[in-house]
């Protein structure tokens, strides 16, 4: 369940006038902007983006960046976009990260449907000129490079149909690779990279049942391998994305300085997807809610916002 | 430019009706079928397709399957799927063949434009409940995995722009690494799989620039290597496809035994494409046209058949 609260038919015209008000004059009404932006779904925040293009020849995505700034503006201009364009802007700035932030890429490749990937990769292409999928290549080396740009490259089947003998040969595969530490192995590579999320829910599902312990336990081998937390968050992503994000989320403000663009990036994503889930998950495993963290760790502008997508019923 | 040669405005309609009365009685019409079939689009074979089930509640495919027999009924049956149906029939058969015919899933991996291989990919999840790129990994090993997956997976950046001083550093990269002797190198299979064809084309045009010789020509090392007969190929796939296809021709019919599959294949695929270059070509290197070789090396209603979509003027 989402947690974006939206007026009944808000009207796009008078939104991209009361944001235009809201951006002239001697100062800028953040106010005024959190308020209408922080309760519009992607359809009519599409809506209010053309209206105001209509109204007033002026980028209004543009004219935020020039208004706002830090951590606000970057939610806000997240906010603004299409899902399929964010992500094509996530994961350009997870490649060219100089670290290259992988957990962005497993999380675009992982969590999205095959369907959702697909529109990345086409808003990708229409705003780099380049695809994802070389982007990814070019910018990785190794174990690395090969579960990334598969993980980034494929299209996998969207159906719920399981083949269970294929689940538990193929669980049992996993297993001995695992056993032997081969774990930049290309079997488990393909295995994740290319079956449907349904089958690899089986087939994890085999693997706990024949050795007593789930597939990303087996894969603790070594905390400090940065490969194998690929990996792992990779299965993660697959199997039961709501927890893995109440994970990114208790990382991003328990570990001393609060992670801005995690938080941003988690409630962005999901305000209009299953974000109540993910709140829900946090509570239970935090003994607080979020937006009780929220409010202890951000301050501002920046926090209104999010507690706005976080559900805040002022409308 | 394509061969097929169609009537103006035929009716779905009539055209069920005569397909249907093709079928009936003692013996089948062959003849009128081709006369049919031979001369209509993908538009106007849906739409007879359509208006034939409407009619008389039967599948017109299954129907001539039951008539027709030998290489004439495989060609009509992929003649009468879409195109991008076809293409998932003819992978999934190379696929699952005993041998994996990789020439079959390179031509399609890297001849059809991005868009045109994602509907492939739709078509086989469709058809099969599986990913094409599930299907090609769980059938190869080692290098011919990595490189077919690698080809099928990828949604390449289909625009023209160039990258000038990339094509320089890759060609020269390539050019390294093919000295080396390291065919099954990953930067190759990156290159190749990830770049867009007009990057490539770029890049191979430096490798000759630079080194007086084509990037094939360097990769005739072993003429027995079939791991370099693929990776020239996907580079002639990507390049010059309807050289590629002159040759697929040459080869169906100039070795001995006549390979009806390959020459069902490039006809069917091509004739609403580029089937007339393709001729062009083929006359050019072989001093005889490629209806001369047809007529010489197959017959009946098969050859009747590949006659009509080569151009043959008879509607």
């Amino acid at each position: 369940m989402a947690t974006l609260v939206v007026p009944d038919h808000p009207s796009p015209v008078q939104d991209a006038e009361s944001l235009r008000k809201a951006c002239q004059g001697w100062g800028t009404d953040e106010k005024a902007i959190i308020q209408i932006l922080g309760h519009r779904n992607a359809v009519q925040r599409n809506q209010i983006r053309k209206a105001y293009e209509e109204l007033y020849q002026e980028n209004l995505i543009k004219r935020l960046e020039s208004e706002l700034s830090g951590d606000f503006e970057k939610a806000v201009y997240r906010w603004l976009l299409d899902p399929a364009e964010r992500d094509a802007v996530l994961a350009h700035v997870a490649v060219k990260d100089s670290m290259l932030d992988y957990q962005t890429i497993i999380e675009i490749a992982c969590v999205r449907s095959s369907e959702e990937l697909l529109a990345v990769k086409r808003a990708y292409h229409l705003r780099y000129k380049h695809s994802l999928d070389e982007d990814v290549a070019s910018h990785t080396t190794g174990d690395f490079r090969k579960l990334l740009v598969a993980l980034v490259s494929t299209f996998r089947y969207d159906g719920d149909e399981i083949n269970v003998s294929l689940a538990e040969s193929e669980a049992k595969l996993l297993h001995e690779v695992i056993k032997g530490k081969a774990f930049s192995h290309e079997e488990i590579i393909r295995i994740l990279s290319t079956r449907s999320k349904s089958q690899l829910n089986a087939t994890f599902n085999c693997y706990r049942d024949a050795h007593g312990t789930s597939i990303t336990k087996s894969l603790l081998d070594d905390p400090a391998d940065e490969f194998l937390a690929a990996l792992r968050m990779a299965i993660r992503c697959i199997t039961f994305p709501q927890k893995y994000f109440e994970k990114v989320l208790r990382n991003a403000v328990n570990k001393g300085r609060t992670d801005e663009d995690a938080l941003t990036r988690v409630i962005v994503t999901r305000a209009e997807k299953d974000l109540n889930d993910i709140k829900e998950l946090y509570h239970k495993r935090n003994n607080a809610s979020l937006e009780h963290a929220i409010n202890k760790h951000t301050s501002g502008d920046y926090k209104a916002f999010l507690l706005a997508l976080l559900g805040d019923k002022e409308l």
